[in-house]
């Protein structure tokens, strides 16, 4: 499994030592720690051991920063998303449902800095705004998987599919709470596991 | 449904127009509109039309604000677990963690300000460190009685029951990003749906 984003940003000035690949990396960290709007180039630089004017040698701004970061993120749920809707003709709306939410988890797994990132941004600026149209459209498909999956009669009427589908992209979501790569649970492991517990459930009816 | 915290505060000293619970409630939606930490009690006092010396009149200091935010949370969340930890002898370790799922719920969206606040909070004094180890104590009851549901048969055991308790409380804990109270569904609705998704799936296998 790669850490890198699906497409690398251009390359541009760089200083040895620091490609844009590891400024991005750490950037992203430090916007998750004390927050993006909390974060200056100042303490980017000192992150990164350089003065307050070398920063500007490597990136043009911290929107900059924070676009190629949020794009990270959004690249990969959107390819999840539309490789599922490109399944072979004859796949099933449900089994297409299943693959995505399996998917996401692994994006999300791959890209975990730079999805807790995205999770955080609340439309504070241009960048944001067009991050959380980016988010709405993918929520949307995800949205019309899940009534097409009610429609064929594969899911559970009984749950309004627009309440299903924020359950479950809630649940996978959440993971940026507490998973950490490296950790206990294997990437495939949990995508198979919240797979299971929200298609099959926990319960065993049959002994 | 009371939106008054399970203990109210003590009364101190007021000013007429300002109870403590109405101080209390804006805190809370300053700090999760800005950030506790982003907030100051010049902006408390401006948010309540206060000079910065009268608001301590109403308020000995942010800190006792945020304890008593994270109080309210944390003792709706420990009933909800101790409660069905008393439930009568003899009733399963399943239904009582179906209870405990369908009330945290309840519990989330009565008190969805101070919820909100208690899932952002990550140890940066005293007051967060209380909070997040009465947290751990909640969540260590939750994995006891998921395993209890495992170990009776009456949950799958193909999934970690630590990744059950983390899956099923990511789940409820999303409702903060979305859920605002007076939309589309109801709390009942949605503490039964998250029941029915998690324990039954949402898969149809008997057409």
């Amino acid at each position: 499994m790669s850490d890198q984003p699906a497409e690398s940003p251009a390359p541009r000035r760089g200083r040895p030592g620091y490609d844009q690949e590891t400024v991005l990396r750490r950037a992203i960290e430090v916007f998750n720690r004390q927050g993006y709007d909390g974060t200056s180039m100042g303490d980017l630089a000192k992150e990164l051991g350089l003065t307050k004017s070398a920063i500007y040698h490597h990136v043009p701004s911290k929107e900059h920063l924070l676009s190629a970061a949020l794009d990270e993120a959004l690249d990969g749920l959107t390819t999840a998303v539309d490789s599922a809707a490109a399944a072979a003709p004859g796949t099933s709306a449900y089994a297409r449902l299943r693959t995505v939410v399996q998917e996401s988890v692994e994006i999300l797994v791959q890209h975990l800095p730079a999805v807790t990132l995205l999770l955080r941004v609340h439309g504070n600026s241009e960048v944001e705004l067009a991050a959380l149209k980016r988010r709405r459209a993918i929520d949307e498909k995800l949205s019309a998987l899940v009534q097409a999956a009610v429609d064929e009669g594969a899911l559970r009427a009984d749950i309004p599919p627009d309440l299903i589908s924020r359950l479950l992209f809630g649940m996978v979501n959440s993971l940026v709470e507490w998973y950490r790569p490296g950790g206990p649970v294997d990437a495939d492991v949990l995508a198979a596991s919240i797979a299971t517990l929200a298609f099959d459930g926990l319960a065993l009816h049959q002994p």
